[in-house]
């Protein structure tokens, strides 16, 4: 059948549809918080009833933490493809409230130099992403009587706040949920008229450490020179674990390190990537990653080491000359590849204890870590989105990488044995966890249509 | 006329003295932190009832930050010596608060290994020591009705500060400040038995830096390894600024330290100073100071540098992908001999900026700088007080150095042209500027009975 009447329904119900993305809005699901519980709740039911109204079975399942949505339609019947579709209704804190230029709970649009912007907290993140996908099977319902294929859906309430509940209710309800593929929509285009599949993203290691020294702070006048400073410990640690062309030095670290194929250089090389624009944008201007490697392989397929927390002695204001027992810090090591997170963290360890001497120690803290995951380019799942896509955006869509980690595509993988195609429509100014997000009305409306074509496609 | 009924006056008493000890203790002043302004000035205006109380007319001067007292006793007459003492009101920080075993303001006495210990912040720095001149000047002007020699008492309420409004103070009233010579008393004796007076002390420079990247904090996923880390800035330069057999690396540093004099040498050797005692007091065990050097030249007389403080990024639980926008350090530099602040404050900004990429900043703060001081060892004055104190406490008092500096010093050489001597009564276990402060009871016992045959002493 044609896809046409579907999106004649959608253009003619947008304003419907964007009535149902502002009552998501205005319920206050901010995971994080505990202050918010009952508002993450309310949100979970207010999606399971959506779902249910338009055919998609659903209710809200318990957890320790905020409860899961999860809903089913069989009515393609047996033959037809069966799809997950994953979002998470939760979303970040407001916090700082007063850079916010209205409620971040009351949406509105609004007209930014000639576009139109849904300014609220999870507008793009991940309310609205997620409603393109309830809207485009509503759409599909209320044209045709059902839905092309067969369609689970999760909704999480705890992707902002690191998801504890998920992997205990993967390993409870995994028989329920692994189906052909997932489609995750928490992802962006690749700019305002090029849409994208995500098929790389890099893994995560995070690691603390706690270097302790002397049994107490000691003045740094009585003991200066003699006593060990753990700082000084601590900042010698991080400097020798990066070389003077930016490689990281741990042994092993770049063992599972592909090189880039010729064919995604090639690729990547077409995207127009504009260096000085992204360093612009954060006030920097010369990258500061492995030489020989381009920016857009520096945060796409190269790893790296990041402390992203430091702390030791005196913190306040003006001076106190003392040598601290003990200095801390915390480390994430992006991965790619076939980098073993946990044989990393080992050579991690044993990189920081050379280095100690015999009458200090390191602490570790284990924060967890995954490894990168990659997408085959070519699968029928992947190549079937990117033909709807492509025709939807008038615009070949690209696959391309980020450079972050999307817990949930790893755990499919790890514990359902199920690939992920990630489709989504933010746009990288959408300023996701910070003051006045928003998801433009083109990423809302060009998302639902888009849905409906996958949909329709993946039919066959 | 005999010292004995003023020391058995001073012994009948010293549950009272302790008492007025413990009052000022009580008074939280801290002169770091603008929260404890007005106990600071309590503290100020404590002292000077005190002194008025035992006929040392007092006042207390404003500046334009913590109070000065001065008081001024001159009824030994126009041909007695007349000397300055100095102390300071104001105490160090109390944080990290929770490895404290008891409220640091509330003072007690307590029992351990048989040593009766007062514990409490400024127990011993420096309301303690101050307390043991005072004490012994009541009992003498108690005992005889006056002071056997002329004095002039400077209290100070930001030396933990770094004494921003000292050299204004002393330009200002600078002629009514200029005796013979000033007794300063916040030092320590060699041992529990042996008294000592302090002739050498290093000089000190303090820096503060501030190093900026990005123009806003950034997630580590999205920009790690292309945008620039401050944090590895900053460790990069703390590790260049030492190198493998711990000198210091900046230019210059060494100008103008001198050589140890084979006297000197000698006489430090007498002194039977306990490496191991001193490594296993703060467990530790290991030198870390210049390859080549005994650890008390280590601390006495070589320069070092040492990072009093260091944060940036995410410092809370858990952890957070973030590359922080700036991250800092606090420095202090000790300095020995000829060495010059300004000019390796100097030094150190060079060496800074050229490690920075044209895309990053550095903001230095000045906490100040004072050079290191040498007294003349063979003085009337410490040969007067070295007499006293041998006689005290019947053994020979010892003449030393500490690695830290006393700002005062420097300052009263400079602006009046007046040499200090230091004495003081402090231990090196008196976990000064840390958790859990204590005075032995002895310190202070024998501490005001010094005091008493020092005065007698003077008037010859």
């Amino acid at each position: 059948m044609s896809i046409e009447p579907v999106l004649t329904r959608i253009d003619n119900n947008l304003d419907a549809s964007l009535e149902r993305l502002f009552e998501l809005i205005r319920i206050k699901s901010i995971s994080a918080d505990p202050a918010y519980k009952d508002d993450c709740r309310q949100a979970a039911v207010w999606c399971a009833e959506q779902l249910t109204e338009i055919g998609i079975s659903a209710s809200v399942r318990k957890t320790v933490g905020h409860p899961m949505v999860v809903g089913h339609y069989d009515g393609a019947g047996p033959d037809a493809p069966h799809i997950l579709f994953y979002g998470h209704y939760d979303v970040q804190p407001v916090d700082p409230l007063e850079l916010w230029e209205a409620d971040p709970f009351d949406p509105r649009v609004t007209d930014v130099d000639g576009e139109k912007r849904i300014i609220a907290r999870g507008a793009c993140d991940d309310k609205g992403q997620l409603m393109t996908f309830v809207e485009a099977a509503r759409a599909w319902v209320s044209e045709t009587g059902g839905l092309p294929v067969n369609v689970t859906i999760l909704f999480e309430g705890e992707e902002e706040s690191s998801s504890p509940s998920m992997i205990p209710f993967l390993n409870q309800s995994g028989e329920e949920l692994k189906k052909d593929v997932a489609f995750v929509c928490d992802t962006s285009m690749w700019d305002r008229r090029t849409p994208a599949i995500t098929t790389m993203l890099r893994g995560m290691l995070s690691e603390e450490m706690v270097i302790r020294a002397a049994s107490h702070d000691l003045h740094s006048g009585m003991y200066g020179n003699a006593a060990r400073n753990p700082i000084h410990l601590l900042a010698k640690i991080i400097a020798d674990m990066r070389d003077e062309t930016g490689r990281i030095t741990l042994p092993g670290f770049y063992d599972g390190v592909p090189d880039l194929s010729p064919e995604q250089k090639a690729q990547w090389d077409t995207l127009g990537f504009d260096e000085k624009a992204f360093f612009d944008s954060i006030g920097l201007s010369i990258p500061a990653g492995e030489q020989g490697y381009p920016v857009l392989q520096q945060i796409w397929s190269r790893p790296t080491m990041e402390v992203n927390g430091i702390v030791g002695g005196y913190t306040g204001a003006g001076a106190k000359t003392v040598i601290p027992a003990q200095a801390s810090a915390k480390f994430t090591f992006r991965l790619v590849g076939d980098q073993d997170p946990e044989a990393i963290r080992a050579a991690f360890r044993a990189f920081v204890n050379e280095r100690l001497p015999a009458d200090c120690s390191a602490e570790f803290i284990d924060h967890g870590g995954e490894r990168a995951v990659t997408q085959p380019g070519d699968s029928h799942w992947v190549q079937t989105a990117k033909a709807a896509l492509s025709a939807e955006w008038n615009k070949d869509a690209v696959l391309i990488a980020i450079g972050g980690s999307i817990p949930i595509v790893t755990q499919f993988k790890k514990h359902l044995g199920m690939d992920s195609v990630l489709v989504g429509f933010g746009l990288d100014d959408d300023r996701i966890h910070s003051p006045n997000e928003k998801y433009n009305l083109t990423s809302f409306h060009g998302g639902i249509r888009s849905w409906a074509r996958i949909l329709g496609a993946l039919a066959g």
